[in-house]
């Protein structure tokens, strides 16, 4: 990690500057070099996707309910038949061995400590069995279609062998603006930090284009993923498949019909489409369009419980931390995660007693001020 | 009050830089330690509500009617049978031997000075019997539901043995978020600021959870009231109960049906629920819900006499201040809460009279430009 | 002037750095003292209102049309059976003698050698009679009542004798919010500094409150002028009587029915009522309420030809300019003001032309862009 | 150029700094003296539309479509006959010498190394027949109506002699605002930055004005075109007459019926009307006045491939760049002008990988998001 040296090692106790979920993005930087940085807190191109998201949670206002009795309140979930203590899970994020010498493992570890779902990446730093031997019974693991069919059928088995109990496919970056906040600080990914789980996929060939072929619509996304691609996939496997990176609802209808096990609102954290809204403004139409009871995720700008909130009351039935997640670990490493976990379901509860919600499900629409 | 001095003590004449109510608010962190400070002023989380509430207020504008005769003008209201000389209330505001010794004795002073009403916190850092041998006649007690009933009960008692005329019943702070503004200033309550009031209570045995209870749900919110403890209370004075933290339309109808006397408005000042909307935004909607004639009063974010004719305006009967009271106090003690109360009373008189409305009367919605 | 002392003495040319009217703004601090700018350029209370009158302006948007002919383009207007070469009038602005040591007769100058139409300040540093000899035909006079209609009519009578041929009533500060920018700045106005036409007029007797009374209601509006006085005023002259301070359009139509010949919409610059909405935005629902063909002016905020534009595009006849008036005055006295005046005049020529509108007719609100 | 030195020569390879398209506008003030930037980079007056245009493009959010395959993708298109690889096309910008010794031949190589369409200002630095000699085939003649007929039917049959397959008539600039900014750095146009075309047309002589008449009106508008010399200059030529400069639908409407064969929907890049809206505003409602398949160009703002998107997605077939030319160019001559053009056509078939579109036909209203 020569580029982007860590400034300090991850601390073995849990900072005491941490008074709320949010401060691990303050503290971070502490602990990141400035290029790594910048990649990890950075969006795609001039970044008004990511302001979006924040500006969307901001403006979102609760109406609380008063004198409710709450005193049998949890933030108990069923998801996918399985039960979750709390609706905030570890989103998918790549390369997290950027951050800590441990990487995905340390994070699993965080995860495993307060029971929390934790989604693991195809690009994870470290293998998804080394992962998998590290985390909890709530793991599920996220796939990027791989250029060659039987790579990607061989990375199902193995996420299946290793007792993923969901298979979350993020379909909103067949390819990628790059982001100019890394890019400027001269981020480049350093050798060692690589996609563990592929190591032993060979590369495909190099594609070579025709005279005026476009690198992008003949290049990359000759390898993106279609519609037939999630067919055969659908077919491939019993784990429940999530779909992840909706924001269009008649998108999220076809998804829905084809037999898609639920979606995951989001715009990757402003780190796909440069210009796309923010996920939380498209949820509402988003469950309209699937219906009650059809389960549907968000991410994209959480930092906080009352975010976590908003969220819910608009629509989801759970919610993913990315940048977040990779902040606490770089800070503290498993510890860190843990705490952080502990923070957002505390600062959830928090905000339910406030707000006069005993449980997820009381978190409707009509919490929301207009 | 080691941990937090104040750095100038408290003036004995009215400072000459005072040219408006708000000019209380610039000149009090002068006289305030910084820590004690971010409390005073701070609001919860990241404070989206304490801006949302001075937002509300700024982006309301006054269309004022010419050539009205108002000769005849005064500022007086009846409020539970009481006559005030103007709508202006000192609301209740916990632990006010933070920024001066005297405290609430010294508030007392300014208020009946004044011929103000005066709303004493359950909270105070003097005994609601101190408060009210200083205090004139215009005086209400402020009351957050004890642990035990029986201390509920003994506070009512002595609330009325001291004489004073209405009760104001606390509901939107079961829990609160913590204020990080006061976190990150290393704020914590010197040892000797109490809450004088309830310094005979016996402290009720802390709370033991099981396993996979939640300190919030099954901790702090089991000693929250409900409608059945509001229901109990109503039966247990003759006083007249109003509810302070209404935001839901829906809430204050019930209240109203219940048997409530009158309602504030209020999100606390933006300390209580992050991310709650402007407390001047609901009560166009709730005055619709409760209909005409029924008591509506407004806290959070009025810092001048135009903030309180856009709240009357609005629908609001009287308004109260809190952080500006705490500000004067700190400033010139009784003096200062006695001009700052002088101040506002002639800002709203001027108001008034630009804006062509004699009485409180005369200041309904039409008076607002949308 | 010894407390407000002019930085620098007016020039005797035309500064160069000057190249549009508002110019004149960022200049004019090098000329007049910082309590007197302090004083000019600040609105009422926290300039609320002040900051609404530019922000109006600045979302306003014009919709050009294409090829049109304007070679028999012209900016003339008949106002009150006067013919206006163009229509912005040097708006009534109060002791002038602030900002140059020969005052508003300096001004008439400047409005004389532009053949533009002056209106008089009551509160003029110089006597109406003195402004009067130096000033073009195109004079009126600005009217405040007096405590004593005795020298209300004195003034009107006056002013007819001098030759004035409208008389714009200011009806919007019968008490004023005063500017706490003036007043943190330490602003008094210097000794010297008088309402010259006024010098004759005994000083009414203090009025005695009695106890309980208040300053606002029956101390300074018990001289304030009722609609009673402005009936009487139709009646004690011939001139036409244009009513100034107006914002609601019920006023306008009641003002407009009892024989007011036109109407100035205004909120005083931001100096009159806190909290006023900007003049610009009543402005059409004001010209609703009079119909087609009455005589509406505005001011409050224009500083630029294409702010005239605007002002008339969305029903005025005319616009006033006020503080643009001083600070020209005060960096290069009649020369200053002249040049203003023609700098004006050539922006709003340039903003016709590229707008494809020939003659104020054609800047209808089909101009503006919704 | 001894006013307004270039800081640094263009360089001879592509700078490394560069990651996006709008990464010229950074580096330029490098290439540029201080003054000669102020005027490239201002608009006109305070800037209004200038601001609005990029507000337009950052607050259009665009809602992508998923799993489409776009393996047959590419942004060609046809326009007036001609196939255009892309929809990006060079605008007609004034004297680039001002910027680079060779100016708009530099231009005209940069152009043709990537094939894109060029559009040749009347008032280019060097002549048109010089410009034509390094130009690919796609190249269109931006015409002024010069004040006498018999020149500009001269620049129209020299416009076609050299090979210009289009005719684009400006429309919207008869008459300028100044740019302030550009005042304020002290610019004046260099002596020896000239328009070549015009050389060897007579200067017309200076046309006297009576006492009273405008040098607006009866001055510089006495030679603005109207609809009759549109109408005239519509018999004089075969080429395709695209009429620049359009913002009001009726306009469209009127400009289509005469035989207007496309528009160009631009505000002049904030530099004709101060106070005109955003050009990408009127899209829309232009588009509907003049129906579908007629050919719609948009300036004014644009600065990176997701832009060009909304554009396209709100009704235009192609855009024009008009400061990020120049940039590209004084940073890095013909070779930085092929890199931008190469750059924005690279993003916006990343903009359109990822939004789902594979051609400019999918790129439709229901892209953005409302």
């Amino acid at each position: 990690m020569i580029e982007t040296p860590a400034i300090r090692p991850p601390l073995t106790q849990i900072p005491r500057e941490v008074c709320c979920a949010q401060d691990y993005e303050w503290l971070a930087p502490n602990f990141i070099g400035e290029a790594a940085h910048a990649y990890v807190a950075g969006g795609c191109g001039p970044e008004l996707t990511l302001a979006a998201n924040r500006a969307a949670f901001e403006q979102t206002a609760i109406l609380p309910r008063m004198l409710v009795d709450v005193t049998g309140g949890h933030t108990g979930l069923e998801l996918f038949g399985c039960h979750l203590p709390h609706p905030v899970l570890l989103a998918p994020v790549a390369y997290q061995t950027l951050v800590h010498p441990l990487g995905e493992v340390e994070t699993a570890r965080g995860a495993a400590a307060t029971d929390s779902c934790l989604v693991v990446s195809t690009l994870a730093g470290r293998t998804l069995e080394e992962v998998a031997a590290q985390a909890g019974d709530k793991r599920w693991f996220q796939l990027y279609f791989q250029p060659r069919r039987a790579d990607t059928a061989n990375l199902l088995s193995r996420a299946e062998a290793a007792g993923y109990k969901a298979l979350i496919v993020t379909l909103d970056t067949a390819i990628k603006t790059p982001s100019l906040r890394a890019q400027r600080a001269g981020f480049a990914m350093p050798r060692q930090v690589v996609a563990a789980s592929l190591a032993d996929y060979p590369i495909p060939p190099q594609r070579l284009l025709e005279r005026g072929q476009s690198l992008v619509f003949q290049g990359a996304m000759a390898e993106a993923p279609t519609w037939d691609d999630l067919a055969w996939l659908l077919g491939e496997t019993r784990l429940p498949v999530i779909v992840k990176g909706v924001l269009r609802p008649a998108d999220a209808q076809r998804l829905k019909a084809m037999g898609v096990a639920g979606l995951v609102v989001s715009n990757h954290g402003g780190r796909a489409l440069d210009g796309a809204p923010a996920s939380l403004r498209l949820l509402p139409a988003i469950r309209a369009a699937v219906g009650a009871g059809y389960p549907l995720l968000l991410d994209s700008g959480i930092r906080s419980g009352s975010d976590v909130f908003k969220g819910l009351a608009l629509g989801a039935d759970a919610v993913m931390v990315g940048r977040l997640q990779v902040y606490a670990l770089a800070v503290a490493g498993a510890l860190g995660v843990a705490h952080l976990l502990k923070l957002l379901r505390g600062e959830l509860e928090v905000c339910m007693a406030q707000a006069g919600c005993a449980t997820l499900a009381d978190i409707g629409p009509d919490m929301i001020y207009h």
